[in-house]
């Protein structure tokens, strides 16, 4: 109680000292101090990863994360806070994963993770002769006759030449995405998809791939960038004779579980039919915490509204934080989200932005509409002495993608990339790889645009 | 030899396929390209920090930095490679500091590490009431009087809401740089000094403190910043009588010992004379690994060389990179090269580029000298592309300070600044801390920078 009047004191003090109505540049100036002095997402993250941890869709760590961040959201004050239900898919990573590669009378253990969404192998694993492709064209080029009965190797590496390492994931994710069922089609009993890193590690880089359902589901994994070289190393010395591996996975598919999103709202004084949203996506993969991925994007949204009430600023246009459920196997949170939203035709969602491309330091914003980002470049000489320096064409999100067809102008924050893929979907996506002041001053540039347009809009 | 064979080739290859001159934007891409699949520095680093370590002036280690960067050099075949004798203060902590914090019956060990050039102890430690101060100008308005047989106790902290961290580092290090020296003048038989990070941690930050000739010398030394927070509540709790705190410190100065610059060039082919250097120092704090600090600058300077000279292209006019000896406690490397460039009237050092503020990935350039900052803004738009925004007013760096009079110059690669004290002059100041494609742009960005100026120099 005694911190309650302590902020509203403040809340006061940063106001008057400007005067009733701060210009941008001087609420900059306070949103980016009180970040750097009083934030408070970087606790919330420290609960979220070391207390709860990993966070998969349906499971009981999700739930606890629901719980723990509306908690949370109600303990800042915001005009709302609530609980939208949706329904899950709940997949199951089930025992560790063993699997070993053999060639004539070596064997030799190697880490491997379930692709999400994979079905199990038999109870007694699957040993079959690898295949090495580069790609899913190469696949037709192989033909049925030699892919039947084999494992395939999908090993084409991201390109590290790529300066945004995303493109570079983009490039070849399509091997983990689809590259199971296209492996199916011809034949195939298995598949092993190199991880989606441009680090050198040890440990498979989960993620989803997704069956077609007019063709067999085949066990998919993910291997280390080490384990693939060795693995493609192994295959080039044909003298020695036939590689072949061992998988044996323990995941399933339960029936689909009931979750939530978690929404949190300051309401509008002047025009409160017209929202903005933040969000992020508070589940996360099974095998670390979810820290880059993406709690650091829901405490981000969370604080930016925080920000806001904390400094006594009263927004124009109804903002909300939106963390959104099941972003990394099924988007029915961000789908769901969209729904709801188009029922009520008295209100439009104006403006959508996400952060989910972790808690690094902040570089840029990428808006999907191109007479948006001549607008909105306006405002880069605000963003200037705070780390931002572009405010560009780019793509929105996963989660607030499904807003696109009510006119929303989506928007990405963009941090720096170059680790972003050294801890993706690892064991390694723990809080400890978060620094506190990046994270902070992620918060503040998305406290800060959602000020922006809700006191500015996206017409002008 | 086959690997020399094999980057002939790839020089030739890569040459040859933007025919005899690449333009610009051709010339980044190869740069870029080979830095992001075929870099060296990362490597360099890892033995630099991992079997070599700490490399403070005067030490064993500092020397075998020197000869393992001269071999790297040497291997890279570049025209020259050659080492500048200096001689270098010989610093030495000694056994390990030891110290508590004592309150009535109550004791509390607590983590200190002695400043740079800081004198010891007495054999059995100092004991005595600790007065905190938040600045140099409160020594005065205390006096003798107050201060006059305590220990001082500087905690005034690094301002969390300067964005850049160099800004607050810079705000805050008179207290370790002068501290000690003015309390000594005011009666004080020790001093300690809040670790200069913005991070709240448990190891105490290292770095140099200088004395005043005509004035006591007083044992200096740091402490964490959690140490700093708890000791200022102790002092707070009056009621509880007064605060002490025994040192005991085993630092000692030795005769000046014999070291090195270490040196490498590729000859300009048009005007030789007119000379480009890139540098970082070699010497480093022997608490942690100087990975950061400035393992990263020397290794990327070197790869801005090796760039350039493995794809086959020929500077106009001559670039070196320098391994400066010293920065930490002296300077003396910085100085003699000066002195050394400044006997040859023959020759011009036209621009100076020190990389000193970590290996994170890279933000901009920051040139000291008005005119150039106008002229060099022209090649913002070939950086855009490789995570460059700015090239803008700013400072060059220690050791390339000296050069300043003969009308050099001076260049500062600026990396993101967030995490660089988390790390600065402390044991967790590692290799591991260090991200392979940040480090590597950063060897880039400054390769080509060298190239530019090489081909367009510095006056149109």
């Amino acid at each position: 109680m005694k911190k309650i009047i302590y902020l509203l004191a403040c809340m006061q003090l940063a106001v008057v000292s400007f005067g009733q109505t701060p210009n941008h540049k001087e609420t900059f100036k306070l949103v980016y101090d009180e970040v750097l002095t009083n934030g408070q997402c970087y606790q919330t993250l420290d609960y979220l990863c070391n207390q709860i941890g990993g966070r998969l869709s349906g499971s009981p760590q999700a739930e606890q994360a629901v719980q723990y961040m509306f908690n949370k959201m109600k303990s800042y004050g915001f005009d709302t806070v609530y609980l939208q239900p949706v329904m899950v898919p709940h997949w199951v990573r089930g025992a560790k994963e063993e699997a070993f590669i053999a060639k004539g009378r070596q064997k030799f253990d190697v880490r491997i993770c379930a692709l999400g969404g994979s079905v199990a192998t038999p109870l007694m694993g699957i040993d079959a002769e690898v295949i090495e492709v580069k790609s899913i064209a190469e696949l037709k080029e192989l033909g049925k006759e030699r892919i039947k009965g084999k494992i395939v190797f999908f090993n084409r590496p991201m390109n590290p030449t790529n300066i945004h390492t995303g493109s570079a994931y983009g490039g070849a994710n399509d091997q983990r995405g689809s590259g199971p069922a296209e492996a199916a089609r011809y034949g195939a009993v298995g598949a092993v998809v190199r991880s989606l890193t441009l680090a050198n590690d040890d440990f498979p880089h989960t993620g989803m791939t997704k069956y077609n359902d007019s063709l067999p589901k085949i066990p998919a994994c993910a291997i280390s960038t080490k384990g693939a070289d060795a693995l493609s190393n192994m295959i080039k010395l044909k003298s020695e004779g036939q590689v072949r591996m061992f998988l044996k996975m323990n995941c399933q598919t339960l029936p689909d579980a009931p979750s939530y999103n978690v929404i949190g709202e300051i309401k509008g004084a002047g025009m409160p039919n017209e929202i903005i949203i933040a969000g992020g996506h508070l589940d996360s993969w099974d095998n670390g915490q979810g820290a880059h991925d993406d709690g650091a994007g829901c405490v981000q949204s969370m604080e930016a509204l925080r920000l806001i009430k904390t400094l006594g600023l009263k927004p124009n246009r109804t903002l909300r934080a939106v963390l959104f459920m099941n972003e990394e196997n099924g988007v029915r949170g961000g789908l769901e989200y969209a729904r709801v939203a188009a029922l009520d035709v008295n209100q439009k969602h104006i403006a959508a932005i996400e952060s989910d491309a972790g808690g690094f330091t902040p570089r840029a914003f990428g808006v999907d509409d191109t007479n948006a980002v001549k607008i909105f470049k306006k405002w880069e000489p605000l963003y200037k002495p705070y780390s931002i320096d572009d405010i560009r064409q780019g793509w929105g999100g996963v989660d607030i993608g499904p807003l696109k067809k009510q006119g929303t102008i989506l928007i990405g924050y963009v941090p720096d990339s170059q680790r972003y893929f050294d801890y993706h979907h690892t064991e390694v996506d723990t809080f400890d790889k978060v620094n506190k002041r990046e994270l902070e001053l992620g918060a503040a540039a998305i406290s800060t645009l959602m000020w922006l347009l809700s006191e500015e809009g996206t017409l002008k």
